[in-house]
């Protein structure tokens, strides 16, 4: 399955229906198209999802920076989108992607890596990628 | 792979740990533990975190009732607990289950089904069973 870019006023009809909350966000989650893995879980405005849908390269936005993510901008490992799908209250979207390396920002592939065990809080894997080689030294 | 309870103070050791939001709520998704599909995404708030590592059912925050949903008890279609994963900002959690019938409201198998292609937003499933079935007809 590739990904084909739906034309312009398509895109602003689907992205109307979105139910964004207050702060104008939907939450997203990556997930590899192929092998199912759940990568990382960010947020969209109505921008990001835009981007996304006509670039087919996933951009998210950050809370923190206050901006549009381009996954991958700095670190190369981008995500390709696949499919996208809202859910039934059209306020969360699924992203099927091809993660380029790794998709969290400790190096490792999937930032879903503390399991809550009987143990405790267990990594359940290790970095694949040194956080310096993804983003230098400054 | 089957769910051990951690004991009372493990859990409240790690929920500690959990990075609540000012609503005092995380983001979960839920996962079919075998398939990889991604069935729905709902809130936690520490209560129902504590209910679904304790007893290995899924407990949910509902925002538009304010308060405990565990998940299936309308409906039958209860998700039981394989594992739980909390992600590198600890603000979010992901739910390995093993889901009984369908997760979405709607009879679906999985709350994701409006995909955004070319043409618009497809509904790329139909529901497995009616909602009325699920819920009762009032």
């Amino acid at each position: 399955m590739s990904y084909t870019t739906p034309d312009t006023a398509i895109r602003s009809a689907m992205i109307d229906r979105v139910k964004f909350n207050a702060d104008g966000l939907i939450t997203a989650i990556a997930q590899q198209h192929d092998t199912g893995e759940i990568l990382m879980l960010a947020w969209m405005n109505a921008a990001a999802l835009d981007e996304t849908l006509r670039t087919g390269r996933v951009c998210y936005y950050s809370r923190s920076r206050g901006g549009l993510w381009r996954k991958g901008e700095t670190s190369g490992q981008v995500q390709h989108l696949v499919d996208a799908r809202l859910d039934c209250d059209r306020d969360a979207v699924l992203l099927l992607v091809d993660q380029t390396g790794v998709a969290c920002h400790t190096g490792r592939r999937s930032c879903f890596y503390n399991a809550l065990r009987p143990e405790g809080i267990v990594e359940i894997t290790q970095p694949d990628v040194a956080a310096e080689t993804l983003y230098g030294k400054g």
